[in-house]
Formats: C-alpha cells, sequence, structure tokens
C-alpha cells in the first residue's frame, strides 16, 4: 500500500525532492540522523541512554546495514533523506544528496526523534506555535548545562523555544509530556539566563522569533544536541542530515503518545 | 478499624482539637466546607460545576442531612470540623467550634477538594514547597479573571501561589495534573500583572513567601474561590469552615490521582 510516507520517501529518494522535509507527509514520524563508524557507536549509544530527552532514539542499525525495518518498508538511510553533510576529523566536508558511495561496512545509523511529532500533537491542541505560523526554522540555542558524557561524546545540551502565553505553556507541558519518545516535555520555561542563554534574539540555530510580554520562553531539550556532540568528537567520519532535511519515517505521531 | 483519619476526627468531634488540620492524618484528603441553604444549593451547585479547577466537588450531602457516607463513615458535617465561620448577609457573624444548635431541615453541605492533597504528591515528588517548610499558610491573591456566574453566584478567581524553580515547576505540572478532584494543573505560570496580580509579597488571604531569582511563581486554582463566591452572594446564612480547619475524609490522597 502506497502512504504519503512512502510517497514522500520515494520522490526523495529519486532526487525530485531534495528540500526540507517540515510539512511532507503529514502526520508521520520525522528523525534526525547521526550515522557513525561502529568503532565508537557503543559510545554514542551510551551517550543517547544517558540523555534520552536530547537523544530519543528510535532506531539504531546494525553496523554496515543501511535498511532501518522498525521505522519503515524499503528504508535506505543512504538515499532516503534529501541531504546530508559529511564531517571529517570535526569539520564540514560536503553536502551531498545520497551517501551510497560512501557507505562502508562499519556504519552504524542512529534515528533520533524530532520535535516535528509532537508539534502535530500541539497544534492539533489549539497551541499556537509563531514558527509554524511564519514559516521559520524553531530557535535553538546552546545552553549552560551539560549533558552527561560518554566516551568521546560530552557538550552542552541544546534546546528548542517557543514562546507561548501561561496557560497555553502549561497545556504545552501537558500534551508534550505524554511524547517521551519525541523528547517530551519541557526541560526549562521562564528565565533564560537561569541556563545560560543570553540573548533570545540570537539563537545558535534556527531563526528568531518575537516573544511577546504576555508569553514565556518555553524550552525543550533539541535532537540538535546528539548532532553537535558527535561532530564536536571530531570522529574521523561522521555524516548527519543537513537542517531541515530529515528522515521520513512510516510511524505515526500519534502512536508516540505513551497516555 | 481505626485509621489516622478517623482518630483525627474523633479527637476535633469531642473538642480535644479545635486548631489547623494541616498536618493532621497524614495521607487523607481534606475539605473545603461550604454551607448553604436548600433555596440556593442549585445555584451553588452549577457555580461549581462550571468552575471545576477551583471548585472541585468531593461531595454533596442531601438537604437537611448532616452526614456525608461517600467521605467516610459517620461524618457529621456538624462536628468534624474544628471550627467554622458563620456568615449571615455576607459578614462574618461568628466562629465556633460545632453547628449543631445552628442546624436546619433545609441546610445544604458542600466539601470541595483542597490543595493539600496534591502538595503531599508534590513534596512525595521531591518538590520542595516554600510555605510548608517555613511553617506558613500558602500565599492566595484573588485574580482579575472571572468565574463563571450562576446565579448569585460570581467573582474573581483565587489562587494559590507556590515558588518553584524552573524543572520543578515543569514537574509540579505533571504531577497535579494527575489529580483533577483536588484543582489539578497550574491555571498560570510567571506573569502575576496577566492575571491582575500586582504584588506577590500582599496575598490577600495566607502568608506571603519569597520568590528566589530563580523561581517562576506558579498559580493554582483555590478553594477560596466558593468560599468568598458564597460569602459575597451575602446569603441570609451560609456556614464555612474557619481558615486552615477543614474537613478530614476517609478517602486517601494517592486515591486522587487519574493516572
Amino acid at each position: 500500500m502506497t502512504t504519503p510516507a512512502l510517497e514522500a520517501r520515494l520522490r526523495i529518494r529519486s532526487g525530485a525532492h531534495t528540500g526540507h522535509t517540515g510539512g511532507l507527509a503529514p502526520g508521520y514520524v520525522q528523525g534526525n540522523i547521526a550515522i557513525l563508524p561502529a568503532s565508537c557507536a557503543a559510545d554514542f549509544l551510551r551517550f543517547c541512554q544517558r540523555n534520552p530527552q536530547a537523544c530519543p532514539l528510535l532506531a539504531v542499525s546494525e553496523p554496515g546495514e543501511p535498511i532501518l525495518p522498525s521505522l519503515g518498508e524499503g528504508i535506505d538511510i543512504r538515499t532516503d533523506a534529501p541531504r546530508y553533510r559529511l564531517w571529517r576529523d570535526g569539520e564540514l566536508s560536503e553536502e551531498c544528496d545520497d551517501i551510497r558511495r560512501l557507505w562502508r561496512k562499519d556504519l552504524v545509523s542512529f534515528v533520533i526523534g524530532c520535535s516535528f511529532s509532537f508539534e502535530q500533537a500541539l497544534i492539533e491542541g489549539g497551541i499556537p506555535l509563531r514558527h509554524v505560523e511564519q514559516g521559520r526554522n524553531v530557535a535553538m540555542y546552546r545552553t549552560s548545562l551539560p549533558t552527561q558524557p560518554a566516551g568521546p561524546f560530552h557538550g552542552p545540551l541544546v534546546v528548542s523555544m517557543r514562546p507561548l502565553r501561561p496557560a497555553d505553556a502549561i497545556r504545552a507541558i501537558q500534551i508534550t509530556s505524554r511524547f517521551p519518545a519525541v523528547h517530551g516535555a519541557p526541560i526549562h520555561i521562564g528565565k533564560p539566563e537561569s541556563i545560560g542563554i543570553r540573548d533570545l534574539a540570537n539563537p545558535d540555530y534556527g531563526d528568531a522569533v518575537e516573544i511577546g510580554a504576555d508569553e514565556l520562553p518555553v524550552f525543550w531539550a533539541c535532537g540538535v544536541t546528539p548532532q553537535a556532540v558527535a561532530v564536536a568528537a571530531r570522529l574521523p567520519l561522521c555524516i548527519t542530515h543537513a537542517p531541515g532535511c530529515l528522515l521520513i519515517t512510516d510511524l505515526l505521531n500519534s502512536r508516540m503518545a505513551s497516555l
């Protein structure tokens, strides 16, 4: 059966779609990607286990296997994201839309939950999201909160921020608490300075949005954290998705809810 | 079988305990009391139905019946609170520790959930509560938020406020969301001015507590709301418990959790 998720993946795989995946295949889970040599995969897996809010693992591949059967039929991690970034020794080496030529028998793929999933639940719950309304990327910030390290992987927690009115913030905490597999509840609310964020108008990733006088900034652990940590470990090779170009899976956002 | 709740009620009924009920019979639900003539009981019941966060009804008696069998064996609303307040035409008429001599065949008793129940869950969840640590009454404020009126009953929502660090505030929202029968989740967080509170240092009821620079004020709908509304309706007769002198029931706080 052809689903919207499979249709989107086939368009991406064929090269017909090489841009962002936001808004593609609504209702289906999208995942952040990190692909690492098997020699450091156990350390990275422990890193994810120790930092579950930032790194909610949706799937880990067998070494050398480009397939991820638990995420969807026929998914091939080498072709099914619209755009990839290659990092060598921690430096961006190139961007490309297909990594088949780079594939090695020792590569392990990690697919990590993304806030797109809980944003759908927030919007369906009547919570306005300014960056979605304005067609921008969500604002993300490096914090002063350390992650729990594992092997070569360590670094600050990265958070995404959404400005919400207080009653909406409370409802958003309730809604996202139901989604532990895609970052779950916020880790902070109000008081950006308490987590080392000096200027909300200057995010470290994504786009700034205005915060109204009657709103509070609400902060969720972000899937950029494991990417940033993997790059900072200066591995000989690390492959990630390009910003906003995620893997579309066959999982339903609605099935991610724990309650 | 003698339970801590029954023991406390017997001490109160005998006049051996006439003070606050905070800390008595830990683990058992305590309730706010409002006793009104049957002629306005239907309006008050509708008021509670329309304002469930402020007025979570634990029980409503039959007219003229002083017993509340669903709350505990042998409970007699005329003797089982340590101290009562009588209001005539909206003015405080007297305080007493027994209302048997005032009982009438047309009185209806309302018992309304109280934040003591969720405070136990917060403390057990490792959330520090300053007013409990300092042995003070919680700070309460009249807000600019109107309640939904019914008949003669209308007026502002009254809230209780607990200062919490942001991560604790998020956890407190999760915990209290499980307790809809005892006020449930907060109705507001941060930004006191948004709900008409000008000065947190001057509560309208209870005691002020300090708020640290790294803390947010978190506001819950408060059981003082229905009391204040009942008094403001200037009924010929209205009986409430005296502040802090609640009805101890046989219900367990832990059984109030919805999940």
